[in-house]
């Protein structure tokens, strides 16, 4: 039996191979800069903290561990997301059974000091992500360890960093709703068949045609990211090729990151519930 | 900076991600029951092995131990080789220079206990080998465990072992030569430039076209052996597409595992001595 950090990282492994992900960095595509090669890395560096978390570090401190080891490839953020959405998991699977309520009493325990090791991970990679709300300019995470100070003084929980951000970003809002869709597709993985790579393409794809992805939202806008949504339903309706949405996405810089970081919290728990590889 | 262990994982990794790499699983192509997947998960699995030999734990017990973890996935032997060759670099690279002699000294090291550990690996997994020279049947390796008292009793070490199939495994003279070839590749991948994937396909024709894959001997015969040396020449000459010879090997069934386990050897060594991912 593999246990939760071996699950965990095979889970970023198993996401990156699945092919095709139209618009990510998959098997058989890579980005100019960032590459197959990357991710594999990434994975490989991210083990540490889960390890951590699952020996009972806090989440906080156990994700920037992650994002720190994650961090030692040129690649630049390969698995911020997936490494936020998994790692609570990881604490949950460790200590108990893996159930969308034990994991929201897992989120719902973290501290303000869970809050401040949360921004320094954003000291070691450059993540895409919305400038915050007026008035709260000093919670910007771009800022990274020069906001510890701010979430400090405010007493801000990382439960509550999630919960100001789960209106525009797809794992924050797992956090917030007992990660509802990484369960759910969990669930297609485990009672689809076949070669992992092709039940995680498939389920990566149910996942955007279920809803706009908040990275694409992030870094394209609004309307490319329903485009994507639109056209994702018409691969899995079989009336565009997911082949070639994928080259064209790759060639627009279209990337939906949050779907597959949620496809990657889905692998987790479906290793964890017995998903055979 | 990854640490040993994690440059042993990657090197894995990096090695199946190798494409084309003619007759072997890689990032393009599967064989139908063993697949890039069951590569991922083998090599999440050995992870605690590698921690094992660089903690000082006898290379014996943590290859096993290594094994024993990449076992489990339903694809069969994915790295046997890849992590015999690679075990003594880490114990190596994790108390000194990682050096040809230094590697040797460890190799000469190993002791009738590592042997019998070596032995035991083998009730994890199959593995193509071919049977014992006459007189030589209780210490046939596919006995696993059942041999490890004719080891004890004949008083032979691992390293012995070694010796006694460096004529046919090429893995196994690698460890009676300094490890030779994978220090040689691991320089060709350091002077390359491009993509890693691409470092690793042309650094494994380079092994192919110098020498018959033993892997393909046992399995196939010297014909094919020196046929595919002489078509990964061409490959590097220009006048075959690499491609296509990668799509014919694996219709053919033909595998050159060893010659993709030195070349995982290589990439370790190129990890720890500055290979940039």
């Amino acid at each position: 039996m593999r246990d939760c950090p071996a699950n965990a990282q095979l889970a970023l492994l198993l996401e990156v191979t699945g092919t095709p992900k139209p618009g990510n960095v998959d098997r058989h595509r890579d980005y100019d800069t960032l590459r197959f090669e990357h991710f594999m890395a990434g994975a490989v560096g991210a083990r540490p903290g889960f390890e951590a978390a699952a020996a009972g570090t806090p989440i906080g401190t156990a994700f920037a561990q992650s994002i720190e080891g994650m961090s030692h490839q040129s690649g630049g953020n390969t698995q911020f997301g997936a490494l936020l959405a998994i790692m609570p998991l990881v604490q949950t699977a460790a200590t108990t059974d893996l159930t969308p309520n034990a994991a929201t009493m897992v989120v719902e325990e973290t501290t303000i000091e869970d809050a401040c090791a949360f921004y320094r991970a954003f000291d070691h990679v450059d993540v895409a992500v919305p400038p915050p709300p007026p008035g709260l300019e000093d919670l910007d995470v771009r800022r990274g360890s020069d906001a510890t100070s701010a979430i400090t003084n405010r007493g801000i929980s990382l439960y509550q960093v999630m919960d100001h951000a789960a209106s525009h970003d797809g794992i924050a809002a797992e956090w917030t709703t007992g990660f509802q869709r990484s369960f759910e597709a969990a669930e297609w993985l485990l009672t689809d068949d076949g070669p992992i790579y092709q039940r995680t393409s498939r389920t990566f794809l149910r996942l955007l045609a279920d809803q706009p992805d908040t990275f694409i939202i992030t870094r394209n806008g609004q309307q490319p990211a329903e485009e994507v949504t639109e056209r994702a339903a018409a691969v899995l309706e079989g009336t565009e090729a997911g082949e070639v949405l994928a080259d064209e996405l790759v060639a627009r810089d279209i990337n939906p990151g949050t779907t597959a970081d949620i496809t990657a919290a889905a692998l987790f728990i479906a290793l964890e519930r017995g998903l055979e590889v």
